[in-house]
């Protein structure tokens, strides 16, 4: 089944367009999951103290988010031990009901991307992967053969959520476009050969919430085109910066918080757990008004 | 001890800038090789034939290439055991006097980006890595700090060997410049503060070796960065079209070769060893005079 057409009825069927972005932080997890190592802990504690948070999270928000967004920086940082965990989370989430997406931003020549394409699709089993494109098409293509053919996802990044963004993205050609709308219309492209039932694409876009005129912009030149924001919550993106990103039907657009969820209990007088999963609910419902406000659902 | 001073110096003694990119791939292993595993070989076993053939070439390399370059992708697509195996081999190459560049390709927001950074320039403890720098300076900086601070080294994705860079990275700009050249200018800038005794950055600039025209525009414009020059060998490029590369010094610039040094045995009739090292030999002796022509080495 196209990714496009599985994410859409997996925001209808949860009434949810909440990803969770699982950044684990050893220094951040509650008082409750560090004191279960020594004071000295090693990398095997820390993948043991992530795996003990994760779990607690995914159990708890599988009614609350449609997927989640695994972090694999986070897991590298601790080596194979960490590797190991971020394999035994991509699988344990899909059980839970969770669309997965590998947060890798892997790109490179043809025969490498295969590599990685391999790593997180197929090896590590996402049902999605971000990508970064500078590569250019042919470097693109063993990820879009498996968006167009074995029904995984893909979001390439366009407009990245950080400040810095500007200094690459925002350039202007010739031709009048900034250079993220000129990776835009590449995304668009890719897109075509990848649509589902939907009309949505199984190629889509990495599009900052915290830029939101660049996102309108791009919402309306990308119409086939699923957009996986982030910058919601922590990096300071509103639900109201998301009104008019979710299309006609209010399914074409994913919402990323990671650390505002997964650390809510810093600012909530609650168990961590509840405090997460208190988050998150608000979240969801503050996107939905909103995805409600642009279209059908 | 910066980073660039140290390649310099690597480059002198060995007399080569030859580096030998590690990309395993088990279908063209020789069969000396493969025949260790079963017919049927689980990813522990291929694991163990990468290993066999590689610590193979890293010991009969160790005088004739300056560097190896790791291509994370390969041993991520065997899970954690090939994540383990390439954490081992990081180690391996180091300890036989090898400089190791971890392709990694890694880029993201801040926070993310030094994840990436400590995974594969701390806890691996590669001397240097690739970075894609589509995010900016923000993105940028757990890598640069490292750069400036620690001895490490960065080459930034500027212009790719594949055919397909051309669709975003010779896009034109408004004030007439191609994106790699503002891309450049990024790189050239980050590197300021991360120069050596030797006038030469910690942040250096991969530049294929397949658009020569492009890679000679770069050098002149990047006086201060080294270039790690992918494309040599199976992708098409010569030595030949890396006159004027090497920089007043001829330290400025190191050339990979992957397939056709690991798997040179399918086109002479030598054993595997012997054959990737006569084909190493070869690639050392003509760098280093296209080398020599450019300057005072």
């Amino acid at each position: 089944m196209n990714f496009a057409d599985r994410l859409a009825a997996a925001i209808e069927g949860k009434r949810s367009h909440v990803v969770v972005g699982l950044d684990p932080d050893y220094a951040s997890l509650p008082a409750e999951i560090q004191s279960r190592t020594g004071p000295q802990p090693d990398v095997a504690d820390m993948a043991g103290a992530y795996q003990d948070f994760l779990e607690g999270l995914l159990q708890d928000l599988s009614e609350v988010a449609v997927a989640v967004k695994i972090q694999v920086a986070f897991f590298e940082a601790l080596g194979a031990v960490g590797y190991q965990l971020y394999l035994g989370l991509v699988a344990r989430a899909r059980a839970l009901g969770y669309v997965v997406i590998a947060d890798a931003k892997r790109g490179d020549i043809g025969n490498t991307s295969e590599a990685y394409a391999k790593a997180h699709l197929d090896v590590a089993g996402a049902d999605a992967m971000t990508v970064n494109a500078y590569f250019g098409s042919d470097g693109m293509e063993p990820f879009l053969r498996r968006a167009r053919e074995e029904g995984k996802g893909l979001f390439v990044l366009v407009k990245t959520s950080n400040p810095g963004s500007q200094e690459l993205q925002d350039l202007v050609l010739a031709d009048g476009r900034p250079v993220y709308r000129a990776m835009a219309s590449l995304v668009e492209g890719w897109g075509v050969a990848a649509r589902g039932e939907s009309g949505l694409s199984a190629v889509g876009a990495v599009v900052g919430g915290t830029h939101p005129a660049q996102a309108r912009e791009l919402r309306a030149a990308l119409p086939s085109t699923p957009f996986l924001i982030p910058g919601y919550g922590s990096q300071g993106a509103t639900a109201g910066d998301m009104v008019g990103l979710f299309g006609p039907e209010g399914v074409s657009a994913v919402v990323n918080s990671a650390r505002a969820i997964l650390y809510a209990y810093k600012k909530r007088p609650l168990p961590w757990r509840e405090a997460a999963r208190r988050e998150a609910e608000e979240m969801r419902d503050a996107l939905w008004q909103v995805a409600r406000r642009g279209g059908a659902v």
